[in-house]
């Protein structure tokens, strides 16, 4: 079977050029694990500090043999699970491959006449839950709320955004980078506003947007961004920090640098989110969410390619922010 | 009447010698306000902020004129307030100063048969409330948190760990500078341990203090501090982030930082908490912790003078750490 793996250690950030198609050995189905042909593969910044070595533990893949670690929906082949069968669908934590072992506790049941299968790697999958995890359960947006989002064109801060107005937030103010995102913002995913941090004077264009300044704010770029959400932050506003992908490819683990006296002077209320937590309440997140897509208030945006042969490109234009939505790979997607 | 006023503007840490008494002007009692004999003044380490203008707004102290801002305990000599009268007690703020001037809005009635009167200005006072605000409304500490308290000598650090045990906190643990305050953390204050952060190795006693890591902590000293604390913290750790009093006089105002990944890493949740906040919910906080006091469950220790006169040096041991317990000038208090 095919994987897309690293050529040699990436210390650099990443190209398209550092990983190839190979053909390796089909894995064993783990005990009490699935086995699963993979229908998509999830495209993800993470995988970017992933291949550092710097993701939760996860070793530097070994060039020429692994990927970095993703998600995948897939189609069980053989199952070593209890209520898993052959011809079920699954989504869960796996590699750039075609056929995914997903070992024991790692994987989900997803029904694809609830939502389109490739949306269980987006809206449905840990995008998603990283943004109902942050809106409902850390920032806990409710009636009111001014919301701040960054990375506001993406998988995460799009449906963060869109969830934050379900729970009734009055304002929801994106930034992203170029115009052509700023409208996918506007256009697609209903906020308000949404700032071009590549334009001249963005920050003063961002401060005219929230001339009350904000109630909450997701941030999962940078300490800067945070810095900047915190001064326009009204007391007691809540921020939730779910990532730092402007460091993911520096050359060194940074300081971040959040100002602990602005935190004092704010009453700001900062949580550390990750998603890995939240993934064991996934059902009662799809049962959620798949509603709010039927009725047309969670929309969603995919930038996704055929074949594994094209996902180190597709990978490359992530790490340089040129994806518009959720990037991922389409590997054997059945046909309906 | 007299005012311990500053000699000149203070952009030094804090000497007796810049300080002198002066004889000023009575002050007229405000509208809506009241007018007090002062019977004990309150130290506090924000005064040393607020003499160089960076604390809330207030302005640096006019020279042979002005102190900086503290709270005092005193009797209403007139009344300009419905529901005050000569005669009453009250608690409010004011200036390092023997007749106070206490404005609408900035003082509450105390009862001198509920507890010492002198207890008004601290563990019934703002450092009290500081300490209610964190470990109740912030912390919201519960059965089973073990918790980190900095400053644990002082009245803030001294009534949160006390008020963290009444909630049902399984571990309390201290830091403070010095054998003396130690053995008063762990003796008075009933704290499990407590590591003087002046002996070798402190760190690693408290590492060892803590081998399950901590879920609460309450921080007023420093970032450097914070980041000690996020580093002992186990997943979804709360901590109250509530002053920088290492900064406090400083030549310039630091950067203070928190490494935002340490925030994410450990899923913390960071709260900053300014006590002029909960002092609408002072007499809430008086009914819950008079009783705790009567009953032993809440233990405080003064570091007293008599006289304005002997103010600016009780001000330079606190500036320097030298004091134990909260730190108070008594000025006329009523003879029982």
């Amino acid at each position: 079977m095919q994987r897309v793996v690293t050529r040699h250690v990436i210390d650099h950030k990443p190209r398209a050029t550092d990983f190839t198609v190979a053909d390796v050995a089909t894995p064993d189905c783990p005990e009490n694990g699935i086995l699963v042909q993979v229908a998509y593969v999830s495209v993800d910044p993470y995988s970017g500090i992933a291949l550092r070595g710097r993701h939760f533990g996860f070793p530097v893949p070994e060039p020429m043999l692994e990927s970095p670690p993703t998600s995948v929906v897939g189609q069980v082949i053989e199952s070593r699970c209890a209520g898993f069968a052959a011809g079920d669908w699954a989504y869960g934590d796996a590699g750039w491959e075609e056929i995914a072992a997903l070992p024991a506790g790692k994987f989900y049941k997803i029904d694809p006449d609830r939502a389109p299968l490739s949306a269980y790697v987006g809206v449905l999958g840990m995008p998603g839950v990283t943004a109902w995890a942050s809106a409902k359960h850390l920032a806990k947006v409710t009636q009111g709320d001014v919301v701040l989002v960054n990375a506001a064109a993406g998988p995460v801060g799009g449906t963060f955004g869109q969830l934050a107005r379900v729970y009734g937030a009055q304002k929801v103010v994106g930034v992203a980078g170029g115009s052509t995102k700023c409208e996918l913002v506007c256009n697609t995913y209903g906020f308000d506003a949404c700032i071009d941090y590549k334009s001249d004077n963005w920050t003063e264009q961002l401060s005219a947007a929230l001339p009350d300044g904000l109630t909450v704010f997701h941030e999962n770029v940078s300490a800067e961004m945070t810095m900047l959400a915190l001064s326009l932050a009204q007391p007691y506003a809540r921020g939730v920090l779910c990532g730092l992908v402007d460091a993911y490819h520096g050359e060194a683990q940074g300081k971040h640098p959040v100002n602990a006296g602005a935190i004092i002077a704010k009453r700001a209320q900062l949580s550390g989110l990750v998603v890995f937590d939240f993934m064991p309440r996934y059902q009662e997140f799809v049962d959620e969410l798949v509603p709010l897509i039927s009725s047309g208030q969670l929309n969603y945006v995919e930038d996704s390619v055929d074949g594994l042969e094209n996902l180190p490109a597709l990978f490359e234009k992530l790490v340089d922010g040129n994806n518009i939505g959720k990037t991922l790979v389409a590997v054997n997607p059945p046909t309906s």
